[in-house]
């Protein structure tokens, strides 16, 4: 007999993208922001860890909620922070959903939702995103059991975004909450930050592993009103945020001309690689995010993703099933881009 | 109509011990360690912090997994790695215990596991220490949907142990998974590592925050079999750690030298404080942690906390329902401890 619960077994289990732990990679494959994050964030970990790491750290991360809320413009108690925000993906699965009870998501959009719902024992509806990649209004549609719906926007692969009149419509016609998850939207011109205060059923995550280039130190948060963020506290591990972690997050957010400055040269590359892969033949999506989804018409995807790895040159392959396949290519600085680029004219 | 788990919502929700945010407390409530983390941990998280954070951790945190395994005697992937051991405690209830299953933990004990078997809607039993704080058969007793038992040892808030043998002799009868919860282990004399390979259903947990001296880090890890680990791995966050904790708690765990000196110093003032509460007329019990259980026969446990607090002498109150209540004072530095029996004498 197995002593484990019987979906934690017949799970596959999310499998992150490559980590290669060497540096000789031109890494474009897990969105992760190409420039060194503020100084300032730097500083303020270094002071931390010389300050003394022997006691614990505040339990709700104050400092980064109080800093956070003068930027975002919400009170301080509106926000709850997390481990990176897989943690806040994690919390919110665990306070809305039941065993057995169902979580949607569209279609094709962030794998681990799924996986999120399976650890706890839920099942997952995908709505598929019309071929324009808006959402249809089958996405609000009630269904007994439905108790959470995650909606990435911008979306992956896609890097499409909904306008935010779109998600507050799909969240009032929906039986229950809306997690928007703004992982990349600093690289899109809208957020749906001011429909948290208009409608109590949607969440708005946010993490600072992309847009502020602090994938290695694991921050993230989520935006609710303070009844839901209550609910979601007694649910989040004691002290889920450490207190190097904290105090750059909290530095971090505070610099937004570092912020600004950064989001302008990403979205300058992000227009030079969509030009190029369009120029060799590829189908790009208009992307308002860091990375882009592109599918060629004659090369397989596959290959493709094989030959830049043999030159060390790392993009995602992803493959949806019953969707279909393509490559989601992180923007990196222009020079990795441009070897992206070339690398791809000597192979389609 | 809520949108909440009505489990989340009906719960308290646990309530960590205080953190004061200002310097100015003697601070014997959390049994943080009173001296400062080894000085290689601290250069491990600024070299960290200085060659950048742009990059995702490494998911399984393998560099740390591959030092603890030589510092502890166990191959590498007998290790997971966890955001503290609440991480741990928190991966394991779901890997193993379903909703409506039972968790079965001791009496008085740790007051989070009870609150992780809430949040999974599950249910928990508390089997009683007896007397003399050892743990009788029913520890070990069959329950139909019993699916995992949490044991501390040393136990909080008594700090005391259960020899290993005992251990063992319990996990061969219970029919679920029994996780020693070794947070406080490095200041007793035996541990359980060596059980896990003698038995497939022991998993040990252990955490830098106290006897490393890193609680602000968050970063704790257990030792189980390979298959216990592969389920374990499906359930964690993808990067549940961070890049600068990873680094300094795999020096932390290399400087063992660190460790016992550190060790030496805490058990000497254990021992004071041990002594200067008896001959308080304080009764204590024989402490193999960094904290003191301790009761007065004369003086009500409440009123001590509260006027020891008035001089922001910080030591955690617990009452713990239908037990009983009492004091359990952290072990600080000889002058802090000092410090608190003075005043301590002042008001008995």
């Amino acid at each position: 007999m197995s002593f484990f619960r019987p979906e934690i077994e017949a799970m596959a289990g999310y499998t992150p993208g490559e980590q290669p732990q060497t540096a000789d990679f031109i890494k474009l494959n897990t969105n992760e922001n190409p420039y060194p994050c503020s100084p300032a964030a730097v500083r303020a970990a270094l002071e931390t860890a010389r300050s003394g790491l022997r006691k614990y750290p505040h339990p709700m991360a104050e400092p980064f909620r109080r800093r956070a809320a003068e930027v975002l413009g919400v009170p301080a108690d509106w926000i709850l922070c997390g481990n990176g925000s897989d943690d806040i993906l994690t919390i919110a699965t665990r306070t809305f959903v039941g065993q057995g009870q169902w979580l949607r998501l569209p279609y094709p959009s962030y794998v681990l939702y799924k996986s999120l719902a399976e650890i706890q024992g839920a099942r997952s509806e995908e709505v598929r995103f019309q071929p324009d990649w808006s959402l249809g209004d089958d996405f609000a549609a009630a269904r007994p059991g439905l108790r959470l719906a995650f909606l990435p926007n911008p979306n992956s692969p896609s890097g499409t975004v909904l306008p935010p009149g779109r998600i507050l419509e799909l969240a009032e016609r929906l039986p229950c909450p809306l997690l928007v998850d703004e992982a990349y939207v600093d690289f899109a011109d809208v957020n749906c930050v001011d429909l948290v205060a208009r409608c109590d059923k949607i969440l708005v995550s946010r993490t600072l592993s992309k847009s502020y280039a602090l994938a290695g130190l694991r921050f993230g948060f989520v935006v609710a009103q303070p009844r839901v963020i209550e609910q979601l506290a007694k649910v989040k591990d004691s002290y889920n945020c450490d207190a190097l972690s904290i105090a750059a997050a909290t530095a971090a957010i505070a610099d937004q001309a570092w912020r600004a400055e950064n989001r302008a040269k990403i979205l300058a590359t992000r227009s030079r690689l969509v030009a190029g892969l369009r120029k060799l033949g590829f189908n790009v999506v208009d992307s308002h995010a860091n990375f882009v989804w592109s599918t060629h018409p004659a090369q397989p995807a596959r290959p493709l993703y094989e030959r830049l790895k043999q030159t060390r040159i790392l993009v995602r392959y992803m493959n949806y099933a019953g969707w279909g396949d393509g490559l989601r290519i992180s923007v990196g600085t222009d020079a990795e881009i441009d070897a992206c680029l070339a690398r791809l004219a000597e192979i389609v």
